[in-house]
């Protein structure tokens, strides 16, 4: 039996990730998943499920004790929330990560080295800042211009060392923008990516807050799903010590978003965008990479959607409401 | 009058920038030196000094009160001890920055944002690992591989995050090795770039624990301190954002330094240097970058010595035992 716990396994791409372990694809015998968060949705995957906060160090301790052999680190306040919330963000974003490893280092110190379990987390592109090259190749600087960002990258330099000591094992995946969310808008910045495509495809308004030569890099939560089981097998000596990778994922403009949603589901849906800019969005999704080459996530296996159809027609067969 | 804490003050490098201003090398008013350490040497520069210990919060708290105008934070344990003790080096090089920053956040906000200090980071090029180009450009990626570099990574990001949130006014620099240190050795792998120059010239033994063809990057402590009073009184907007700066230095092979000193001092100084490798030290400094190009910090001002030479030539002026 391998011991799979996901912290945030409450939220979206948690539940993606449980579901396709429920599916059979994780690679590892037997996995038996335990769902670690503040709550659930009504239908939530089938795991065993643990409530509680990333903020309690308690909690994180005792969840430690467990020794799940998989750990994935998905909590995380977003980023709009992070840039209003000062030490919310921090604490939840960074503090979380730093007493999880503590937590984590602890068992294997208990163990006699025996216990070093994988840990997979969901960092971002937001660790990088602008100016940008117009592709962001494998050894392009961090300079987070968010708190989410910043929080982040602190989070994959201790991933980083404790897994360089051997307390754990560690894989931070540096997500590109996920798209198409199924729900509602969240308040991330980057929320507008989904709902001009979701809101239309359910018949409803969506506000579009950017003009439409906008270009950002996309992938669908079924991807993530598959980045997070892919990392959480991965012969990590192949990092060669750096554990951070840029994602596969699509770069497209908002007006080549639009232009697919076009093809799938005509002028009429596409008539449900509102254009109605709002400057700080703007400012915000201005300071955000467009475009990466991330050659060594593709050389490990990694894999994306290759054009925006695709991304739709994924949320269409996996979450539009039928 | 011009508030100057030198958290760390007394340490070599401290003790230099405490020196430098009051030579009067600040382009400030009447600046009013407190130094901050857990010890100050007998022949201390003259200044206030404060006594305790960055890991206590309290003591931060209270130092935070007094307002500085500008906050010199060079206080670390070295990249040797960091590596061994692992709880001492996260406690003191990196929780200390954070806990520092919150007391000075805290103050920032009870005077309704009009305090808002001017804080000076001494980072390192141990942000980096390898493999590195030829030389490292600006836009070069951090990955740690040493517990020292990871922390001096991690208190770059949180810097750079409550100076664009506007709470302080941060720039990082991330020093080139400090040699010729004066003294005696330290627990720093780099030690010996230090120690094969100035035991000689004392007329002591020196070991050489790696091969004579090492490339490394070095500054004076002259530089250090030159670099330090520079950074207090940038313009910060000129930064970008990007408030990490790699500095100017000198590349060179030990076998450039060894004939500098040949030079300098002759053939019976070199003969003090004793060849023998150890694997330990090996192993860690092939992991470290051999030369950059600085183009940000050489643009802002920022200057360092052109030839081993003068690094010689600077300690026996400013440091050589008479």
């Amino acid at each position: 039996m391998t011991k799979v716990l996901i912290i945030g396994g409450g939220g979206m791409v948690g539940q993606k990730l449980a579901h396709r372990i429920a599916a059979g694809h994780l690679s590892l015998a037997n996995p038996d998943v335990t769902l670690f968060d503040m709550g659930f949705p009504e239908n939530s995957a089938d795991a065993s499920q643990i409530t509680g906060n990333v903020t309690d160090m308690a909690t994180l301790e005792t969840l430690a004790a467990h020794r799940f052999d998989v750990v994935f680190h998905l909590a995380a306040i977003v980023s709009g929330e992070a840039e209003t919330d000062f030490d919310k963000g921090w604490a939840i974003n960074m503090m979380s990560m730093w007493h999880l490893l503590e937590a984590l280092r602890n068992q294997h110190t208990l163990s006699d080295g025996m216990y070093t379990p994988r840990i997979v987390f969901t960092s971002s592109i937001a660790v990088f800042g602008g100016p940008y090259p117009d592709k962001i190749d494998d050894t392009f600087l961090c300079a987070p211009q968010t708190s989410y960002g910043a929080q982040k990258a602190c989070c994959e330099v201790m991933l980083s060392d404790f897994s360089r000591k051997g307390f754990v094992d560690g894989i931070s995946l540096r997500l590109p923008t996920i798209c198409v969310r199924p729900g509602k808008p969240n308040l991330a910045a980057s929320s507008f990516f989904s709902s001009i495509i979701r809101e239309p495809l359910n018949g409803q308004e969506a506000i579009l807050p950017v003009p439409d030569t906008v270009r950002h890099w996309h992938a669908s939560p079924r991807s993530a799903a598959r980045f997070l089981t892919h990392a959480a097998t991965l012969d990590t000596s192949l990092l060669n010590g750096r554990r951070a990778l840029n994602l596969p994922g699509l770069s497209c403009t908002v007006a080549e978003q639009i232009e697919a949603l076009r093809q799938i589901a005509g002028q009429a849906a596409v008539d449900h965008i509102v254009p109605r800019k709002d400057p700080a969005i703007m400012r915000i999704v201005e300071g955000w990479p467009r475009n990466f080459e991330p050659d060594r996530a593709r050389a490990l296996g990694f894999e994306a959607e290759s054009s925006f159809k695709e991304i739709i027609e994924t949320y269409i067969a996996d979450d539009l409401p039928r």
